[in-house]
């Protein structure tokens, strides 16, 4: 019973993306919907990018989080529409949904941007099972959670189009091993391209701006 | 109608927890529920903790996962028993309910154990609303998240009975304030102590047990 009604909300979740995906096609609009744990840098790797296509892509950002606007004022600096979902006004959501995506579209321009940010709540379980009519799915992992998080949290690794390795300057200083996330993600997605970065002293960067322009022209 | 079965859930959850807190009463035995974001060090914690009360108290630890039986290999080392539950059996599921404790605590000697230790799923969201017979629930941060996450992610930090701060080793390797932590935990929950802590280097290892033993003789 509890997993019928599971399986109706994803079926609904599912229609509503689908429709969210026509219309972002319509617009030539690229979409990519950020999920990871909560503090893996999502915002900051936002920031990065939203530097990086100064003058060359138009940007927008759904900024979802269970509370505040700390996220999207630190985005809304940078000069790009950002719109905020607080899930806490839903009941404290643990993530994303495609109708709360189509009723964060009502108020962005369309036609006046080319990418589209999604930042998903900070949860390396729930947002994985929610569709919300991106083109990529990223994880961003950093390299302060442990290597065997792919293992023990298999699913996000199972649907990601990329992973990005964050806080990789932190490596000296801890007792962890960047090979070893890489063996441990390839184990659950053989093929996914993983991207080893860090948002603050920019190291891999330009690596990622690659793998998005190279997918937006696919 | 959605919200009605999320209702439903959580009643019949507390209903089995108060069962469970009862039986745990009747062999004085004191339970706390871990929670934390995956990577926070919850695992490190308790190897230390086991460590400490090695030939003062008897532990036993439920060790909620999605997937894997690697957190519950590392506490096995230590020679207590340990119970895992991997909640991708039923789904994936995001949390641990009391229903998965009282059949985790079949396989555990009541009689013969003075602390349970319950390791949560990793995920600051979800575990939160789920009771699971505990007497404390602790909440770990780790100071590599962020020290915004206590305000964007409110409710894990209202209902906790103590807060660690965790990886405080790093603090000088982190663009981060630890004083920022205390004084947004304390927005949330102005009364709740802090411990800051590194599982690596031992530091406030010994006041948390301080504690932990003044809460048990209450």
């Amino acid at each position: 019973m509890k997993i019928k009604v599971v399986k109706d909300l994803l079926e609904s979740n599912d229609a509503v993306a689908i429709n969210i995906k026509k219309r972002l096609k319509k617009y030539n609009i690229f979409a990519v919907n950020f999920m990871s744990s909560p503090g893996s840098g999502k915002t900051r790797i936002l920031e990065k990018l939203i530097e990086k296509y100064y003058n060359k892509k138009r940007i927008a950002i759904i900024e979802g989080d269970v509370a505040t606007t700390l996220d999207s004022e630190r985005l809304a600096k940078h000069n790009v529409p950002v719109v905020q979902i607080d899930t806490e006004i839903f009941g404290g959501g643990c993530h994303l949904t495609a109708g709360l995506i189509e009723k964060a579209l009502q108020d962005i321009q369309l036609s006046e941007i080319d990418m589209l940010f999604i930042e998903n709540i900070g949860n390396l379980i729930c947002p994985g099972s929610y569709n919300l009519g991106e083109d990529k799915k990223v994880i961003v992992l950093s390299i302060t959670e442990g290597s065997e998080k792919p293992l023990k949290y298999p699913q996000m690794f199972r649907i990601a189009d990329a992973v990005i390795l964050n806080k990789i300057d932190l490596a000296p200083h801890l007792d962890t091993n960047v090979d070893d996330y890489v063996k441990n993600i390839k184990q659950i997605n053989a093929k996914v391209p993983i991207y080893k970065i860090s948002a603050k002293t920019n190291e891999g960067i330009d690596e990622l701006i690659k793998w998005f322009d190279a997918d937006m022209t696919e």
